[in-house]
């Protein structure tokens, strides 16, 4: 079979990528999702779904939706939905929207776990998983709210897709155009490999940040410390800055995978630990040394 | 007694702060600090000492150093002499220097500990400590060598001095005025607090991000982690690429700190990995809540 050219399969000769977008969640990510299509000119009408009003409003006047919606108005007018809240109310929202999902919408998530959101996005759409093509952009910033969305959020960005066996690849393809039209390079991946991965390069590194960060605070001469605290420490506990709410819903949705790096990191603390105690500079050397050059080999700056 | 404005008690109507500056250890933190003065008009000539022939020859045409000098010459001539190298080797170089040193020399270092340092100039200076002011400027970057030197290096950041009971006001004075010189701001500290504060804020990232970095290094698929690393992972394992020599030297300098901390990290880390496997999204949230406030509220960017 000869798969057309991407966006060709749901792109008139004259019209956008995607007639009616809904966004769920509109904010950092959400929301500059919905300006970059829009700049792009591969959206028609936005509508924005979310429980706060006022930050709706927000959303409307910064130009990044056309208008409010409820789950039921967005789900019965919308192409494509891109859901873009914390993974732990996803299959809440999924269940609200599927009895008036239009037969030939997609449903995509922007979520940071796709194990446990693709069980809980089977449980609540059911016959209709085959709508749902799960997917997480690697960006993001410790900002959040409409006010940081960013129509260049995504630019030389990765985006991973997790493609289910009941996805036609139709509805895969215009995911994936999605993303790209943003300025993405998307990737597929299986969910366990990127719940792994994503578990070690993404989730582990908050998790270090943030214990470290609430140790320092809660020293009895925390503010003297912070006050000797230079660059190191600046860049280090940056992303501990991250969103509470979000985080910990990464953390309860990747717990398996997390504890299971947990262990790892803790294998070769205990390991530089001991050569500390014993005074054993050699064994200390060869694992600051293994750690630098690994470092310095990541080319990605 | 009143204390003469500082630096004058050194300099003369026209000569400069320093008439003789030599630098032990000519490479970003001691090349710098002698590129500093210089641009500032506070030193006459600068020697340049270390074992490297090939780097002090690179430190001359660079004109950070007029000369190199062997540790002899170097004690001969100096009036003041800065120790720039890693904090295990400080011992054997002060002892070197010791029998040559000239009467109104002052010796200060810019090692990244203080306790061990004072024990070990305290042996091989003996009745001279009195003329070594132990002194630390909080300032670095992952590169390193005579090429790294950068006379903005210690502009507004903090150096520690830990003064000794035998250091006469008048050599604190100096050391003081040669790091205002370069831009810093100076305080003083006991040396245990230092180490203590220093574990917390300095070492403590820094073990952390290259425990964690090996780990991700010897994984399996590591290639493929680190090719889904993002600005996250980017800025939390930055400082995991510095010298693994200095290190292990500072690591085990300040062994006693370092592991109290850890220990104390530990227990934040295990409170959270309790909390995650027991899925109390409460009491994880409490944790995150409060690293994340608590950097936010650190206002030194």
């Amino acid at each position: 079979m000869t798969r057309p050219p991407v966006g060709t399969e749901t792109q008139g000769a004259d019209g956008p990528l995607i007639p009616v977008l809904a966004v769920v969640g509109v904010g950092l990510i959400g929301g500059s999702a919905a300006l970059a299509l829009r700049q792009a000119g591969q959206v028609g009408r936005v509508l924005g779904v979310g429980r706060n009003a006022q930050s709706l409003e927000r959303a409307r006047q910064l130009g990044l939706i056309d208008a409010a919606a409820t789950p039921q108005e967005a789900a019965a007018q919308a192409d494509v939905i891109l859901l873009a809240t914390p993974v732990g109310g996803l299959g809440a929202m999924l269940a609200q929207l599927r009895p008036h999902l239009q037969p030939h919408a997609v449903l995509t998530d922007a979520g940071s776990t796709k194990a446990e959101v693709v069980a809980a996005a089977r449980a609540a759409l059911d016959e209709r998983i085959g709508q749902f093509v799960p997917g997480h952009p690697i960006a993001g910033a410790e900002r959040s709210g409409p006010d940081a969305a960013d129509a260049a959020l995504y630019r030389r960005r990765t985006v991973i897709l997790t493609p289910l066996p009941e996805n036609a690849p139709a509805e895969v393809a215009r995911v994936r155009a999605l993303w790209q039209a943003c300025g993405a390079h998307v990737i597929d991946m299986d969910a366990d490999a990127h719940d792994q991965v994503l578990a070690s390069v993404s989730h582990m590194p908050h998790l270090l940040a943030a214990a470290y960060m609430a140790q320092v605070a809660s020293a009895d001469n925390a503010a003297a410390r912070l006050a000797l605290a230079g660059t190191g420490f600046r860049d280090f506990t940056r992303i501990a800055a991250g969103s509470p709410e979000m985080w910990r819903d990464i953390f309860l949705s990747n717990r398996a995978a997390l504890r299971a790096e947990l262990a790892a990191v803790r294998a070769v603390l205990d390991q530089a630990e001991r050569a500390i105690a014993e005074g054993d500079g050699a064994a200390l050397e060869a694992l600051l040394a293994r750690a630098a050059q690994a470092r310095r080999g990541w080319r990605k700056e």
